[in-house]
């Protein structure tokens, strides 16, 4: 037995072949007839000619759409043609028959329609693509840090933390009367919004670690880029500051890229051709040159004078203090730097309270990484390191220090210099495959009102 | 800047460093004081000699344990000592002081107190072999599957699948009064005890993927090898039947095992001296033997055999139709056959409605496989592939077809063979460093009336 992508490697070199693959097409001509296959193993199919005489043909013209066959036949080189080879069959076995009702009979479908089926979408060759490059990109990841020595720390999907403020959470329970002393854990239990408490807990002990896991928000939000539902990567590096905290960011996602484009250049060249046009040239862009970097302030200062110059946004009332929307942070990556940009020290208000204060007392040590296209990929910071300005951060916040003792005490046992980010993965995938739906990069999207499966 | 595990490799060639790390201890004589440092990057510490004429000599001696310590100075090669190096400091500046409290000072804690501070644990030495082994172990996992061109797949986290039958599920929702209708998703949603019938849709595109995520039981089981959350691994092959399935196993627990022996040498070197006496000997014999197979026929009559030769078990009705305990488990691995043991063809009764019915109508097509000291590593089988078989199973084991319509009908689109497995990673960590206890493998262990942090 030989898969696809084995065949593709080796055709050259071998007469004889067997393999079992899925049915994609199957064309009964009066001399020669044609099964177009595939394995899943590339996206490449194989043409399969058969004939009258050939053995199994009875079976062969059955074999419907999506069925299960396996072939023995010889190699035949066809230089010029479409397709480099085909096989010629000795042996047709339909090993299972696909029903008739198969939805996925060969002509275009929405990627509405496709959603409603995300168990047989993976099936198609836009999926195939996104799916495989999502695959390969993830372990592009973990090969950056691993390789830096970095350790992986699974941070906890339940939580007691209910008060980290990134977001509204998902309770998890084993009741229905909402009896939290009574339930599981004997009180309130969570899905977490962030591994980055806990990860930074690990940074103290190994210096540099990275969290890669599912992460949860239930906001109402029915956009092409929120789901409920996410992975997010959170590397976080003690003894390490903000300036230093971008170079690994830039790094992380260059690398990512140039580990795609040597393992999965066929996927690539595929989105390129029906997902986004020009995206080999956008991710050649980024692997060849420095990310621009914006301070906040400078952000504001270019969106007044856009502004004043007559471009009209949404919220066209730029003063500081403005959490920047998509349209904002998109103006100044595709418009402004035509490049993935940096923007760095936000107001502290419209942040996190763990970032860092600047000595200027009215901006944190915090970076968004925004990309054409998406807008925002990567939020990072430096922490605060001083263990009463982090409980005064609290307070002002809304936050009950109490609520994160641990996490504020770290500051107490010696603690010098932290930073990290999070990268959130489908928006990643999102932008080096060009999917324009959070949708269709997650096997199993999970939004508002929305669990199939 | 380098730091220690740098410093480990290179100290032979350089003379002058300069490094920030951790204090471990701190001890002052009258002509000459050391600090013993560590910054997580490796087990190792390095000593660091220092005198009245230190620069910084003042700050020096006051660094408590856990501070934060900045260090310029020369190397002493000191051949024949305890370390083979030690730093002769020319400066010390104490960057971040830690206060007297902190709760790990220099002594031995119970794995019970470290659980308490499951924040700070991990800066011992002990947890940094566990955590950094588990690292090492979690990309060895991904690193096997992408040389064979797996798809790693995310399956979702909250399902609403609540019909697998696999255990005890927890309820995700953003309501406290049950009505689910209402309700994030507009239906009730749990959290995933096993991401395999996902997988599975998902192995008929890609013929071959694995998951490797967080899994949960809701059961009230206070034992040292159940935790509410775990991690687990599944691959899903198409086209594949039981005994390539055991196979596959068989080269995962080999590969992972020696990419950590490759790896993380010391930290198993610590393990085998701190918490498993002969770990490294049981690793090399895992690495240099095939595993046994038994079939559970065969391990009934094992069993009868032991209990007739006066062998006592909790559980001593030993019948056909029995489900395994932890003891029988062990008894056959460890005093048996003395090595990793696959079991295999289960009573269907006892074994999920998903597995492939064997001719002998009494038999699954399943495989366990057990390890001295843990018991059950590993669960996998070839799945039922006859649509009308598994409808049955489902309804003969209280499970209503309809509710996993979309996994029960991949049998009618073309489906030949497959198989896969579950492997708990936790498990897995507690075999190769010799941890007694889950939640000493596990960040931020969830277990029963347990969720701090």
């Amino acid at each position: 037995m030989i898969d696809i992508r084995e065949l593709y490697l080796k055709y050259k070199d071998i007469k004889e072949v067997k393999l079992i693959a899925r049915v994609r097409n199957n064309r009964q001509g009066k001399v020669v007839s044609f099964l177009i296959l595939n394995d899943g193993t590339t996206l490449n199919d194989v043409q399969v000619v058969y004939k009258t005489d050939t053995k199994g043909y009875q079976e062969a013209i059955q074999a419907r759409v999506s069925s299960i066959v396996e072939i023995k036949g010889n190699i035949i080189l066809t230089p010029g043609k479409q397709q480099e080879f085909e096989i010629q069959a000795e042996e047709i076995v339909l090993l299972d028959q696909a029903i008739e009702e198969y939805p996925l009979q060969k002509k275009e479908h929405s990627p509405e329609f496709l959603r409603e089926i995300s168990h047989l979408r993976a099936r198609t060759k836009t999926f195939q693509a996104i799916f495989r490059i999502r695959s390969i990109a993830a372990f592009a990841i973990h090969k950056f840090f691993q390789e830096q020595n970095y350790v992986y720390v699974n941070t906890p999907i339940i939580t007691g933390n209910d008060a980290e403020g990134a977001g509204e959470s998902f309770i998890v329970s084993t009741r229905d009367d909402a009896n939290y002393e009574e339930d599981f854990f004997a009180k309130k239990a969570s899905l977490t919004v962030s591994g980055q408490l806990h990860g930074e807990a690990y940074a103290q002990a190994f210096k540099n670690i990275y969290t890669f896991g599912p992460t949860f928000r239930a906001e109402n939000s029915n956009t092409s880029k929120h789901a409920a539902e996410f992975w997010m990567i959170e590397p976080e590096m003690a003894f390490c500051d903000l300036n230093e905290n971008l170079k690994i960011i830039e790094d992380l996602v260059r690398y990512t890229i140039n580990y795609i484009f040597e393992n999965a250049k066929e996927e690539l060249d595929f989105c390129n051709s029906n997902l986004e046009e020009g995206l080999i040239e956008k991710l050649n862009t980024v692997r060849n040159s420095k990310f621009a970097i914006n301070t906040y302030e400078e952000v504001i200062e270019i969106l007044k004078d856009a502004v004043k110059n007559g471009h009209s946004f949404e919220e066209s009332n730029i003063e500081f203090g403005l959490d920047l929307g998509t349209e904002h942070e998109r103006f100044i990556c595709e418009v402004v730097n035509k490049c993935p940009t940096f923007v760095t020290n936000y107001p502290k208000e419209i942040k996190a309270f763990y970032m860092k204060q600047n000595s200027d007392n009215k901006t944190v040590a915090a970076a968004d990484l925004l990309v054409p296209g998406i807008g925002e990929l990567v939020g990072g910071s430096q922490r605060e390191d001083d263990f009463e300005k982090i409980i005064q951060r609290c307070k002002e916040m809304g936050i009950e220090p109490e609520d994160l003792d641990w996490y504020n005490e770290l500051r107490n046992y010696g603690y010098y210099k932290s930073a990290g980010f999070g990268l959130g993965f489908e928006r990643l995938i999102m932008y080096v495959t060009g999917a324009s739906n959070i949708r269709d990069v997650i096997s199993f999207p999970r939004t508002p009102r929305n669990l199939i499966f």
